[in-house]
């Protein structure tokens, strides 16, 4: 995408940024075309043109206080589908292909911890590639 | 839930508590059974536990700074059925049964708002449910 797009794109979208670790981010949920939510991660506003301007997902480390892209190391890319805002404009949900697994941990989705019976259970129940 | 056994889960959640808005907040993605994402908004330890006890999700405002009540006032109240985990335990996903709409402007969605042709346009074509 050009970069007058990206710009008028960011304008449109009005974003609420929030004050999180002392950075001013929005939160990102990012799900795949079958409706599973892979993981959720924050942007800051480079982050966002980023992952416009390349079409891959890209988002802001608050504990190495920079942006990164997903999958830079490992190869596990997020290619971007479309996306959508939410109501209050604090949170954009991405649409993406994933290649390979979203989890560092080496599972699918990062939300593989299921609570039942006071335990966290390891489980990919939820999911259907 | 009893207490005694929230007490036990939320110490075995181990969560990663953020510094959001200067509250120590953690990130609650909202579903339904369909996988739809509903809504995102924050927890503080007492929403978590007051949506344990109760069985219908409660989270923290961060304008009002105060917890509340999904559909308190307007009725579209969320049941819990599950809740996963993410693997740095900073967010949790809640699988719930949304009464009505989950959205205060009307949606079923809160990201009912599509970024196409650098334009926002209001849909709900990413929604079955």
């Amino acid at each position: 995408m050009d970069k007058n797009n990206i710009d008028k794109i960011i304008e449109r979208l009005n974003l609420k940024f929030r004050n999180i670790e002392g950075e001013r981010l929005i939160l990102a949920i990012t799900c795949d075309e079958n409706k599973n939510v892979l993981m959720t991660a924050f942007m800051n506003e480079e982050a966002l043109k980023k992952t416009l301007e390349t079409g891959y997902m890209h988002y802001y480390s608050t504990s190495r206080k920079k942006l990164w892209k997903k999958g830079e190391e490992s190869g596990n890319t997020q290619k971007l589908i479309r996306f959508y805002r939410d109501c209050d404009g604090d949170a954009l949900l991405f649409i993406v292909e994933q290649k390979g697994v979203a989890c560092h941990e080496g599972y699918y989705s990062c939300f593989h911890y299921k609570i039942e019976d006071e335990e966290l259970k390891v489980t990919e129940e939820h999911y259907k590639r």
